[in-house]
């Protein structure tokens, strides 16, 4: 629900600096639609970076960066919980389950583990450029996507399709979903496929429900336009290689 | 306030699986000191994991795990907020400052750079076994400390000693203060000195202040025996180096 800056040049009370394809900034655009927040977006050149980002995000200078009433707030996943916390009574949809510290704990978990975890071993296979970087990668991967895969069949199996947060769209949900458009375009190029029915069943399962929820749809980029993007970068890569 | 587990065998309410060094263990023994809670602590054999602690981590295996009526909770800082969580009504030091969601946002962006950032960078120094390595590993990890360092002196000025909690200890602070027990002996060890007070002034005065509190000296290890913990380490660094 992004709308476009306040008439006459005015701040809006909330921002986000972004880049469209990065699965950071969707996650924190995934949380707003959820919590159906009204925001100002501001798409970052990453190679020329706004006075604004690197005034509110001094140390890293990244995106995505959230800025509410003026404050700047950093860092996906605390951004994340930023959001669920500052509209906690406002809200209906909790990004966190929001009774159980228990449940609360086993979501951020599974946030920390796509993260840190997940994140670090398919960027091998994202950025592979032979077949054969591409086999090594995927049998890398696969051994990281089986606890989610497990973690998703449970998940399922106790009715709580989204990870914790009852029936509803939970934080890493958020979290995983970010990286969704990336996986299957990845898939797509590269002819492996994690998102596959057979092999990863829960997963498959679970990202079909995702992508159907109507705040999920609108905020996902354009797969053809993520498709062109790799593209470019693949052409980038195999050109350095080249060249070394 | 560990203590030995419950008569004939009865499973303790409380249960943390660690080693007596790990800063990331040291962290959650901090956060469970500054509550006040009992638990029992049971020193894990990293090189012959017990059945509980494979159970109850089956993802990563690590320690630490903290076991509250026999569910398991795993990642130091997914425990720090479960702890927070779990006895926020009956506890009164909260470890993330409890009333604004933005200092409580900056709590959690400090303990992630500490995990992602400062961590990474700072092992290095750590790993270091000549002074040409350590010459190099310290210029590298400066610039990580320096934007710590201008949060700690903000984080005095504001009189928020312990950021962002008030004049209590937060979550930042058990994150930092778990690794300070190593930073001190690699800091002998090196003759590099990160928490040197011309250098680092508020690093240096926030340790300090850190030290001095009742619950956080009766969990650090002691420093001598960390000391000889490194030293063993260096020992076998070095001769591995010899061998390759």
């Amino acid at each position: 629900m992004a709308t476009a800056g306040g008439a006459g040049g005015e701040r809006a009370e909330l921002q986000v600096l972004g880049t469209w394809s990065s699965p950071w900034v969707i996650r924190v655009r995934v949380a707003l639609a959820l919590k159906g927040l009204r925001y100002e977006y501001a798409e970052e050149d990453l190679a020329n970076k706004s006075d604004l980002l690197l005034r509110s995000n001094p140390v890293h200078k990244k995106v995505p960066v959230l800025i509410h009433g003026g404050r700047p707030v950093c860092e996906s996943l605390v951004i994340l919980q930023y959001i669920d916390e500052a509209w906690a009574g406002v809200e209906t949809t909790p990004l966190l389950p929001s009774d159980d510290p228990h449940d609360r704990a086993a979501a951020r978990f599974w946030a920390t583990y796509v993260n840190d975890t997940f994140f670090p071993s398919w960027r091998a296979l994202f950025k592979s450029t032979t077949d054969e970087q591409r086999a090594t990668a995927f049998e890398s991967v696969v051994p990281v996507v089986e606890p989610l895969e497990r973690a998703f069949r449970e998940c399922s199996k106790g009715k709580k399709p989204f990870f914790g947060a009852g029936r509803r769209r939970g934080s890493s949900t958020s979290c995983s979903a970010a990286i969704l458009v990336w996986i299957k375009v990845v898939d797509e190029v590269t002819g492996v496929t994690l998102l596959d029915e057979a092999r990863f069943p829960g997963l498959a399962a679970w990202a079909e429900r995702f992508m159907a929820v109507d705040a999920v749809r609108e905020v996902m980029p354009d797969s053809d336009k993520v498709m062109e993007q790799y593209k470019g970068f693949l052409t980038k890569w195999i050109a350095s290689a080249d060249r070394s």
